[in-house]
């Protein structure tokens, strides 16, 4: 199987890897408008042959991923579509409502698969890309429905056989979580980052004394603006929505500890807790 | 050397564990109020000997460390330095005004070292402790000279031999700057935890979705309210400051976001990339 990946960064080149890896694919195609990305990913490995023509690259492959920020999704897949005929094409990205109105008409929707590898790290960039990064990890793949029944079951096959297991959502509903359970944590980690930088005028400090729980917390705050702006947009709504509650809940926590009500500070970090039962 | 420790969770446990591993302690007595801590510390091994007296097993060392939460560490602490004559005693609290203040005036305030191992986890109790907790961390040492200089060069002897890196503050200082690299960490954690339990009802969609970067934001939101209440109260004023701070960061972005001023998004978050300099 010949696979033509668009966008050499993080998600694109770690699929490029573990597509090989697992002997799913024979040949990787690589097409990516940055001539250093293209570069790098021939120097790294992870992709066989740079094509300048995307139309080309498209017609010569069984499946075409499309790996690029979400701004350019909205432009690309429509023009990867246009040059499909009867392969499979799937989008990696972090929003879907927007993506899915943008292709709703196009004569070859039913090749398309949006889904969405629950997988991704702080880092960008075609030197991000690992090996294992989907391993035990989740695919949502939205409004199956509109998809051909024949190009649903590839894809699912596909990503069984990276160790990762298949969710079904629809794209309304796929936005509002992830804005839950990943955009909010980037705003958390950004905001927290500026805030430390903003009245910690001792960086060395930070340095010395920074350990292990606020290395967790901050580590999102070194993601790519290319990659999250596009999705603060085209998820706007329901970010705001849960930035709303979050902010509500800070000032909560702030008017109890300013109140010295303690004992409601310790039933709210006893609610919290209850987060133990989701993660693991 | 006899060392005794009275507390037996995270910290106390893994230092207990540190100690016998590098050879620095010969018997290690340990005292704590809970007898379901006591019965764990000794199955787990890392106490070889419980006392129901804490002066008595004070007297017997020659080194004291007190791990307890720090509203006990209030009264703990004095009745600690009342039994001591030559040993060395170290705390190894989150917070240092409050305490440093209440032991100010003690006839054995010189036997005293402050310490704050900036090392820890979300799990507490016994068998939470583990070996190499404190490896390349850094210990504060603060108001060393409050201290006699015998016993602050042996604390530091013995906690380089831990690998750890040594720093000195003064306790306003301390307590400012932990407010920012580890306490508003652990707010933002409850805070988020609090949000998604809010808000998302589907329980399972968050645990089908949940990514690294969600994990790695919320998991302090599992820590022990019983150790952080204390320091939250005794910490109250620079907590509240850096919480106002942080609330003031996420209320602009997300008045950025409602207004659509993404190139402004942009730069907020390549400010707060900046946070790459300072994590490894």
């Amino acid at each position: 199987m010949i696979v033509t990946i668009i966008g050499l960064g993080l998600i694109g080149g770690s699929l490029a890897i573990s597509l090989k890896e697992k002997g799913l694919v024979t040949h990787r195609i690589g097409v990516d408008l940055s001539p250093e990305n293209c570069r790098k990913a021939l120097a790294l490995g992870f992709i066989d042959e740079i094509s300048p023509d995307l139309a080309a690259a498209v017609q010569r492959a069984d499946l075409v991923v499309v790996a690029v920020p979400m701004d350019a999704m909205l432009t690309v897949l429509p023009q990867v579509l246009d040059a499909v005929e009867n392969q499979v094409v799937i989008d990696v990205g972090s929003t879907k409502s927007m993506l899915l109105a943008a292709v709703a008409g196009h004569l070859r929707r039913g090749r398309f698969v949006a889904v969405h590898p629950m997988a991704g790290t702080e880092y960008s960039g075609p030197e991000a890309a690992v090996a294992g990064l989907f391993e035990d990890k989740t695919l949502v793949i939205c409004d199956a429905d509109q998809s051909d029944a024949d190009a649903v079951a590839q894809v699912k096959q596909l990503f069984t056989q990276l160790a990762m297991r298949i969710e079904y959502l629809d794209a309304a509903a796929h936005d509002l979580h992830t804005a839950y359970v990943s955009h909010i944590s980037h705003i958390t980690s950004f905001a927290l980052a500026l805030t430390v930088l903003e009245k910690e005028k001792e960086v060395d400090q930070i340095f010395a004394l920074a350990s292990g729980g606020f290395a967790s917390t901050v580590r999102l705050a070194k993601s790519s603006p290319a990659m999250w702006v596009p999705i603060f947009r085209q998820n706007r709504v329901n970010v705001l929505d849960v930035l709303d509650e979050h902010i509500k809940q800070l000032q909560h926590l702030r008017q109890l500890i300013d109140h010295e009500d303690f004992a409601a500070v310790y039933q709210q970090i006893e609610q919290a807790n209850l987060i133990k039962k989701i993660l693991k």
